[in-house]
């Protein structure tokens, strides 16, 4: 059973960024996300009954045996998920992460192709971000605290899982991080990295610019694109070529779009 | 002003497919997608007198000179309105038809590039995907009866307006379109039309095929993919390679990603 103090701190949790970030946990909902919860990053588990004895718990089977749970009721599941029709398993997860820049940039042995989001505002885009990233083979993101928070319920459930699996970290000034980053050797003896900003006033087609080297790409809010002083950062702005009418792609589409012609130069 | 009988015709438009086929019209909501309907196919417009003052009139002075207008109350349009708040426009639009595969196959003088969807059902999946289209340039797109409906109010709002320019047909049967889609030769010299299918088990990467010359991306139902049925038409099964974790991409992210290479593709 969950008490009191504790199905305060869980609702709290699902709705507070602030609280996430001073607790350095987050919550995750549903058999499918909390299947691929890495098990050392599980704070607390709890499902219950009926959740045991249904054709998810299977998938679920792993993570429960190496970290328990406590049972709880439906009642109780209830009242603390945010979703209409809880599934009956909900983890209290610990928040993973990532030091410094350096450490962002040599999380992977592959060379570095990082993301940087700019004042990203939609949960779905961000996560589907997080997604396409871990897809093409990104090997980590780095953020402006005016992103919406990455631990948020609806942020975590569009990344499917990918948030468990893709570096990511989170810093004041996105413009000092970008100087840093330039100055820094990846290690490996991989050459420095280029900064590429998605614009839609690039002066170079995304499809000619060279991603076989570690390269970063950045992209700006939905709104807006990215900020001039940002822009300022990039070693070159691509941009999208669109045919018809439209001015302009979503951003999650943008990245993706890009990422992908990065997967492809580094799989030729 | 609206009279009982328009306004229960409207709001019904809004919500049933049934009447938006037998009717043969649909409604578009707010200022910057009404200014997009190309005025030969607007059929009546409802604007409040705020509207008309206020800055977003601008956009929408063309249609409104050419087609003429309906001036509504606040009130009223309240009351045929979706949208929580709405901006104080809405249009009574006339569905365009393409005739046939012939007609969709040549609608375009470039070489053609079709989308074939089996039974897409989210509405901003298929939205965006008609956005995607048009920004990559493709010629068309074949549908089957089971997409969610075109005109439905959330497809109209998330094809940011393509849903005016790209051609479209809805048919019965997609196996029996394929058929007559690889028999039929587009007009302008073109060779006989490739299809492809975007499958998780794909033989091939989908960067390695070749759309530089009339083909159609087919494309599957978001959670079970293309039928095998279907799948069965394709010249050739590719799939996108994806790293880390990641099963699969969501359908319109992974037609977006497929369409751009044969953009990239066809501009070089």
């Amino acid at each position: 059973m969950i008490d009191g103090r504790k199905r305060k701190f869980i609702k709290e949790l699902l709705q507070k960024a602030k609280l996430r970030r001073e607790s350095g946990l987050y919550v995750v909902d549903g058999a499918r996300m909390c299947a691929e919860i890495p098990p050392d990053e599980a704070e607390e588990i709890f499902v219950t009954r009926e959740f045991l004895s249904s054709a998810n718990a299977e998938i679920c089977g792993p993570l429960l045996r190496r970290c328990g749970f406590t049972e709880v009721t439906e009642q109780e599941m209830k009242q603390v998920s945010d979703t209409v029709t809880p599934q009956g398993i909900l983890a209290l997860v610990r928040q993973k992460r990532v030091r410094g820049l350096s450490e962002l940039l040599n999380m992977s042995e592959r060379m570095p192709l990082l993301v940087l989001l700019e004042t990203i505002q939609d949960p779905g885009n961000l996560g589907t971000i997080i997604r396409a990233a871990e897809a093409a083979g990104a090997t980590g993101i780095l953020m402006n605290r005016e992103c919406v928070d990455i631990y948020s319920p609806k942020v975590v459930r569009s990344t499917m899982g990918s948030l468990f699996r893709v570096p990511f970290l989170v810093v004041e000034d996105l413009s000092e991080a970008c100087v840093r980053l330039k100055q820094e050797k990846p290690e490996g003896g991989y050459p420095g990295l280029k900064l590429y900003a998605a614009h839609l006033k690039g002066a170079r087609e995304y499809t000619l610019a060279d991603y076989r080297i570690p390269c970063a790409l950045m992209i700006g809010n939905e709104g807006r694109g990215l900020t001039d002083a940002l822009t300022e950062h990039a070693d070159a702005a691509v941009k999208i070529p669109m045919c018809g009418s439209v001015e302009s792609l979503n951003a999650a589409m943008a990245a993706a779009i890009i990422l992908f012609e990065a997967s492809r130069q580094r799989r030729n």
